[in-house]
């Protein structure tokens, strides 16, 4: 067999189309409404390429969710740690408030508590999102604001805690004074050492 | 109509049961294997009842965690903030990491994300039992350990957050170590004014 898929051709094409797809079907209606047979008629592609590729409605969250991660990495750099924290958790209250991600975020969570592959996958997006922004924790480290031996996986896991337990847990909108607490609340654990070494 | 009903009589036991069967059936496959008859027979209940008396799924788990909350209300004494806080953190360990609860916590917070009236009743829960263990806060503003003026209920949503964080984005078991990040962090914010006045 011969695939004619030139990079970023047909192949990436109708992946596009059927995350797009799934990710507006888990935004419509939640888990309940993603099926293999309605991506592919959403998405326009054939049936059988959507059952061949991705099998199973937990496989085809799980490489969403690999896309999400690959197309959300911004950082910031603001040159200190406090306004980049600012602007990180910012960004977390931007995207869970977002009227397409909110849904699609709590869609894919809802998912990962009853279904161990989603787990898998949206632990290692957390981790690599999680890993992205923790290098402004280790550039605040080299230019002295931090100390040498803090775990920025960490500070950034702690910065992000509060808003996503706000989202999860309560009606309340993800309000700027939780985004203001949340910097405040891991600049001083940064300062105290709670993080290390 | 003369129902009679002694408190703490049959229709206690009704609730009981069947909020019983309400919880092992979505500990053992979630939402989706909550129906009201399924709860009925395993409760050994008739169907017209839990009908009657609940109506619906979202009314049967919001009842449940109406019931979750009466019967959680301990509350950590021992004499310190920081080991109050602690003792309040172990329980959130434990209690989410518990073989019953854990599945059980999930389940809810998952239908919470695709359910208002889910989430209205899961929202309450957690004021309430936020509520309660904000008591260790103001016991400490009452012995000088904490600045008066301090919110003592952001305090407990803070403590419970990388919990929370941990228990629903990522593979790893809550670890003891997350439990005294918590606490650690959480100390540091109330020292720093994090939390006011």
């Amino acid at each position: 067999m011969t695939a004619v898929t030139r990079p970023g051709g047909r192949t990436a094409a109708v992946r596009d189309a059927v995350l797009r797809a799934a990710a507006d079907l888990l935004v419509e209606s939640g888990l309940e409404g993603l099926e293999l047979a309605a991506v592919a008629e959403r998405a326009e592609v054939g049936k059988s390429t959507v059952y061949r590729r991705w099998g199973s409605v937990p496989a085809l969250v799980a490489d969403l969710l690999v896309d999400m991660a690959d197309t959300s990495s911004r950082r910031p750099a603001t040159g200190s740690l406090s306004t980049d924290l600012l602007a990180a958790a910012k960004l977390i209250r931007r995207t869970l408030t977002d009227p397409r991600q909110g849904p699609l975020f709590k869609a894919i969570i809802a998912t990962a508590t009853c279904d161990p592959t989603t787990a898998h996958a949206l632990a290692a997006f957390y981790r690599k999102r999680v890993d992205e922004v923790s290098h402004v924790v280790t550039a605040a480290v080299d230019r002295g604001e931090a100390p040498d031996g803090v775990d920025a996986r960490e500070v950034i896991r702690h910065l992000s805690a509060p808003l996503y337990y706000r989202f999860l847990t309560d009606t309340a909108p993800i309000s700027a004074a939780d985004v203001r607490r949340s910097v405040a609340l891991t600049m001083a654990g940064v300062q105290a050492g709670v993080f290390g070494p």
